[in-house]
């Protein structure tokens, strides 16, 4: 067994695990960031004729929409002066640069010198492919002549009619990686949460956890468990219900948690709801943390949105903070040989940290592959 | 002559010393912290049930006093996800990890998982010595299985009937070792401190710096010298006064200071004062300044308290400023071979210094001699 | 051709260069200070008998006028124990440190120790030759014992009856050299500057450049164009102007403007401004921006000074934040291989780099040979 192993014995904890190490079979510190994926790089609402700068994965990007309202994504940097672009303004379907005013396409190529009146070929700026997708706005990090549109999540409950959904956002001064372990961890929820959201049943839940290739995915069913009363009485659920929660990681861009709410006596509809966390990292020590919940029931009922926003917006700060503590301690310590342990609730964690492990020697494998 | 010596001839400048160079004969800010020794953690009225966050000598600390009331100190990083003990709350002698609520005794043994139930080994943070002594609580920073209570500093001034205390603290950013010299040197007191402070008798008192193994003392002795006249007319000293000042380190962690003042023609009782520095490292730039003075007369008169704090407060804080402006500039200029000028009033400092370097190798030889 | 030339071929961007690489043949962020030059220090007026602490070419200088109204520059660190002289007093000619009293002359020579009543040699800091010129003061940053009196430039403009000036100054968080290169840039006004500023002949302007051994002169001719009305009225100008404006970088500290409009009829006298831009690296990444204006015409008149001012803070208020905006980004993605393609209208400012290159190879031989 690998040292960074969790044991198959469940209930034991056993292993260690290096936070920062190299060539541990768990992502961590010392990973790469996964570039041949789409992450989120903003909501498209946030996205006009105005540019937006914003890193990601520690790459300085300028965003916009072009007259058309099609969004385009350039290297924030004018290959000119290294003046942002984002600085500049939107022309038509150009940016033009705010120092000199050469302007560049969607495709990142010169349009335009204003001093000489040419746009010579090597005036250029990479440029990155964008999806937008409902209120999604998907950036390709890789090679930006290869997106893998396979790669996309097809969220129809976000993009077609019958649902409705709320979004939020948080920056996150924190590595990206500890989100995702947090939100494969049931058992912090009445430690760092509180008896609101952290019900006496997280605590021990001991999920199911399949992995598909490097899809991870954890399932955990509560059966005859109290529902919050005030959503309990709008749902019509006369008892108590019984509850499936899954949860999938399609991608390191991605954590797609899917809860199905049911009256435990049988009676009425499944209520549906979707929870869907975003990390898309932004430095080694910061992450922009989007999240969206989209649900099937009352859905047009703003009481609800009003609801779900408030519940997100609550338990995800607890948790932005806790790993905000965390990455600053990591940092100060500058302790890279410092070892975690591992115990039996971090299975999902774990197997999810070995699956993004697995992603990112196979896409380098792939890049060296096409290289050659 | 090493090329730190201080000349003998009193009067002439002589040599320079490294203020960052290895090897110096004198202690300097390459030289590692002294660990082998009880620094001042916090003071006693600090440390209760909520656990309270402390960088020492580099190190993240929880300290905190469980149900009982004795004072643990712990590392303050959970091994399980690198969360902050300190984030977390105390139970009975125990206190939580708030992330997944681990469990973990005064000795730093886990003594519950809650996900599991059980309390497994491998589940351990360092804990640290500790003694509570009147206001301080000492933190023993060397080999924790090996703690040597001999090199505690017995002051019954501050835990004995018929003497009164006062104390203060200041973050301060810059390193220990300039506190260190800053209260062997009576010199600064008129430039620093003004004319209050610094009476004219301190700028050419030439101190008698005697060594006996590693503990350098410092005495002078000023004849028939005015006191404060506030102070004075309450001490009922009829005229000026002779005061013998007696600064010792016994550790790195301790600058004890003694004066004992009685009036000049023989009268009355003598009047004594200690004065105790205690810094206590944090990091390579910043210093925990904790002092305290205690007092043989007035011992019930508040009046004489605020006095006592306004004075070290004031003179203390200007020593601080002192420190981190030359903090500020050595690490701006980052010319770790400059050279500073010694003096002959810096004999007492230089002494230290050296007594500090000593202490440091002579540690490091034992800590090879049990580890071989 | 080498890698970072300027095609002959105007109007077609050509080449790359490296912004950060040595051994190009532009001066880059690689390219040492040049340290043999006066740069400007301080304006007359802010040096008193109070101590004035700043950072040039990375190096901490007290600046100060002695009693007799000598401006005086020592580098800023007690050699004693590294505290700030700024933080001393002046007393006649001298400066007393503010920790133990030793005093300083002009020289840099120690004049007394307190404690001692001595003046060793030893205790010396480095003195910097300065030239009080008009509103400058300016500093020596070489070899303190040859200053070259021959780098000096002549200003009468600033000293000479006939003339009346403004100042202004801002502090730059951004490397020196994008200030010369933005002041050797037309192109950039009517994209950085707006309306206001940035004249439609701008855009275009080709103007004249010339290389002189190590000076680079940049020269362009308008002819009938307009001038700002509220000028023109107060000037007499009947209709539009010719107007000849002169770029010359005579040192690393200067880029000295001159321009000269006449009415495009040929009445009346001709206009003279001189603009000077005197840009002294503070550290790495930041440059104390020193600017005056001198001109020839409606000398006492306080309406047209504040116009200047005016004129002045807003044009190079937007230079400095373009200029930071770059530092800031040329930082964060810490990319020095990263190449900036060049343009035709970057002509000026590509001879003036590689000048500075010249010029510092050129000190640096000479430094070696005046050592050996
Ligand atoms: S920096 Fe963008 S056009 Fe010059
Ligand atoms: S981090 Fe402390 S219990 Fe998990
Ligand atoms: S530090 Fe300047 S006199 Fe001591």
């Amino acid at each position: 067994m690998g040292e960074d192993q969790l044991s198959a014995e469940a209930g034991s904890p056993i292993e260690s695990r290096s936070i920062g190490g190299c060539g541990s079979d768990m992502a961590n510190r010392a990973t790469p960031f996964l570039e041949s994926h789409w992450y989120v790089a903003a909501w498209a609402g946030e996205i006009g004729t105005t540019p937006l700068a914003r890193t990601i994965l520690d790459r300085r990007i300028v965003l916009y929409r072009d007259a058309a309202g099609v969004v385009a994504a350039l290297a924030d940097r004018c290959p000119h002066r290294s003046y942002p672009l984002s600085r500049g303004e939107v022309k038509g379907d150009r940016i033009v640069c705010g120092y000199h005013g050469i302007e560049f396409g969607r495709d990142g190529r010169c349009a335009l010198v204003p001093s000489t009146g040419n746009a010579p070929g090597a005036l250029r700026v990479r440029a990155y492919p964008v999806v937008e997708q409902g209120p999604f706005v998907w950036i390709w990090m890789g090679d930006p002549a290869a997106p893998r549109h396979d790669r996309l999540v097809d969220q129809p409950w976000f993009t077609e009619p019958g649902w409705a959904h709320v979004t939020g956002y948080f920056p996150m001064r924190a590595h990206y990686l500890g989100l995702h372990e947090n939100l494969m961890d049931l058992s912090h929820f009445p430690f760092l949460h509180g008896v609101a959201v952290g019900k006496p049943e997280h605590a021990t839940a001991r999920p199911k956890v399949t992995v598909e290739g490097n899809v991870v995915r954890s399932v955990v069913e509560h059966r005859d468990v109290t529902v919050m009363p005030a959503y309990g009485r709008r749902a019509g659920f006369a008892g108590p219900v019984d509850r499936v929660s899954e949860s999938v990681v399609p991608t390191p861009a991605i954590h797609l948690g899917k809860v199905v709410m049911r009256e435990a006596s049988g009676r009425g509809e499944a209520h549906v709801r979707y929870i869907v966390h975003c990390p898309t990292p932004e430095t080694e020590h910061s992450t922009h943390y989007f999240w969206a919940m989209a649900r099937s029931h009352f859905i047009d009922d703003e009481d609800i949105d009003a609801e779900m926003r408030a519940l997100g917006e609550k338990a995800f700060r607890e948790d932005k903070a806790a790993l905000e503590a965390i990455e600053e301690l990591v940092v100060a310590e500058r302790d890279p040989a410092f070892r975690e342990r591992l115990i039996a609730s971090d299975e999902a964690g774990v197997q999810l940290l070995r699956a993004l492990a697995r992603m990112e020697r196979e896409d380098r494998a792939d890049a060296v592959a096409v290289g050659a």
